[in-house]
């Protein structure tokens, strides 16, 4: 018991058939799926592969998109509760207390079975985008756009946040985006919510754990970081300057490095070719030229020169690809949350199904204090 | 990477100079005073040691009472926010969706400095108990009840929840049911703070992910567990055969086993001796006799007979205790965590003090799916 790895590092603290990565050799799959396979599927067919260990098939996809697309909206109380938020912080703040008020009204809240449980994964994937929604347009001082049964689940969230229905191409985007950052294993986040899971509490507890743990820097907050960074640069012009400056100071370059990655991470390169098509169809290369000067610096300077395996993470082109579908900052990582939803659930799911306490144990290196020593009794009986 | 321990048992996930455990000998130290000395002392003294680091002389403990004493209140939204509760659930549930909502109020939400988690510590540690009395008084249809700036934390929140002010045995059972509650190393729940904190999210979340995980029956949940069987039971005399019939069916018997301990829990020793006494002062032996006649089958069938290492833990008595104080069973794990937070909160500042993100790996068990196969497209692009 005297050894440990910091911060768990390689080590296995359970066995899944959710996800596999080869950190050494860039290989990602969804349940034995390729992800660049997956990557040309849509969202609903990736969660559906995720909830049910299953590609649908045209009918299975369509009883799926039936029983969602009615289960948007929300209640009265819900909508309220929203009203009372804070709209000076992250969206992330108002995501988990709507999920956790909307828990208490869930028919099915403390009932632990397989199909309880697909249930509220089914409600929480089709609800949670409506809330940062909601929050954003009531933010903006607009009306709020009612879920559209006619549009899946990416288009339709971005045509209640907006008010009008997206172009293919940034529906597209979206439904990438949501694949690609839906699953990874026991990322922080999902293994939060495994080790919630573990004490047989809710499913909905379990994704409330995963909020607030994506919601760090070190974790999906890394995407409004890079937003940020993008902001401060300005321009392609000024990116090489930026970027060596904080090299030469030893600072953390957002989106860039990985627990588990010592090549480039699959899904950034994905989303790299994405970018350039939505960089032409805006016909702003703006965001697109200053992150492929912002990669090519950092490849130079840290991985060729240094030795480092600092490569571009998920983070990294998905901030960009935010900036070019006009993505508030504040609304960044609570729709990397939107996506990653679908596989917290999935990994609660396979908790329950073979579950044991998640509980480690920790070295102690504080002193002992005397026994033979009284302690001062300060107050009175 | 092959091998690996379910439910991480056994493995030391990091360091700590909160708590230390010695499962084999039933020694329990915070900052390394022994839990049987500590039961000597107010919560408030327990609370600044786990805070500061440091037992409080008479100055420093008036100092810090005087600062919660004048926070406790709620703002109109949360109450607002409480009012829209559903009743019909735990009120752990009510606890997470009022504190989500409180973080968003919050001055220092996102200021992750040692002095700014202080402040916000204590406001959560001061909040807290208000959240469930209002909740409950709500529940009743009673009007609220302030809380008393002249009384103790303990005894404020009995106060809050009765609108009287308790008995001295009763202030003093509290306090130290908070006492024994407050820590207890790597738990469950403590463990999920430390996961989100690791991320660099805010203390708010990570405390919420603490409450998810506690709500589950394996943890917090069990006391509940254990009010429901002495209700179900319903009198001493049926004691022996209930028990009989849980063992002989193989069921789990609530508040007995501990994933560390291989003797009883220290703390379980100093809550036996508190119940009776409460139990004398009431003049009702029923659950007291009934919570001995449980121990004692316990220990004669599965400890001497089966050689099995299932002792009493902290929950047993502890729910024992929460029927003399007539705490409504569904209040019950929301009380755990009230005691709890302060060993959370004290978590998260460490692993801020020290931070490496917590990220295992997990050994993939699946299938691996043809790369040569052509996923089916289903959709029309």
């Amino acid at each position: 018991m005297s050894k440990f790895k910091k911060g768990l590092e390689g080590i296995i603290a359970l066995e899944t058939e959710i996800s596999y990565i080869d950190g050494e050799k860039g290989i990602l799959e969804y349940r034995g799926h390729r992800i660049e396979k997956l990557a040309e599927l849509s969202y609903e067919e990736v969660v559906h592969l995720l909830l049910y260990d299953k590609l649908p098939n045209t009918e299975e996809l369509n009883e799926f998109f039936n029983k969602t697309k009615v289960i948007r909206e929300l209640d009265v109380r819900t909508k309220e509760v929203i009203h009372y938020h804070n709209f000076n912080i992250e969206a992330m703040d108002a995501l988990m207390t709507a999920l956790a008020h909307i828990s208490q009204g869930d028919p099915d809240l403390n009932v632990n079975t397989p199909e309880a449980n697909i249930r509220k994964a089914l409600r929480l994937i089709a609800k949670a985008p409506t809330i940062v929604a909601y929050y954003q347009r009531i933010h903006e001082g607009k009306e709020i756009v009612k879920p559209n049964e006619l549009l899946p689940h990416c288009s339709n969230f971005l045509y209640m946040l907006r008010g009008e229905v997206p172009t293919k191409l940034e529906s597209k985007i979206l439904d990438l985006d949501f694949i690609l950052s839906t699953e990874h294993e026991l990322n922080a986040s999902t293994f939060a919510v495994r080790v919630t899971a573990s004490t047989l509490s809710d499913i909905h507890s379990a994704v409330i754990s995963g909020i607030g743990t994506l919601k760090g820097v070190l974790h999906g907050g890394a995407r409004l970081a890079v937003m940020n960074m993008l902001d401060e640069i300005g321009s392609p012009k000024k990116t090489e300057e930026y970027i060596m400056n904080m090299i030469n100071t030893k600072q953390r370059i957002m989106g860039f490095g990985h627990r588990v990655y010592r090549v480039v991470d699959p899904r950034a390169n994905i989303f790299r070719d994405l970018a350039k098509k939505i960089a032409e169809e805006k016909k702003d290369m703006k965001w697109y030229d200053m992150a492929t000067k912002i990669e090519e610096v950092v490849t130079r300077e840290l991985v060729e020169k240094q030795g480092k395996p600092i490569y571009m993470n998920v983070d990294f082109y998905s901030g960009v690809i935010y900036k070019y579908l006009e993505i508030p900052p504040k609304l960044a990582t609570a729709i990397f949350a939107l996506g990653r939803i679908t596989g917290w659930l999935a990994h609660a799911m396979e908790q329950y199904s073979d579950n044991r306490l998640i509980r480690p144990r920790a070295k102690y290196i504080g002193e002992h204090h005397s026994q033979d020593k009284e302690i001062s009794k300060l107050t009175k009986d």
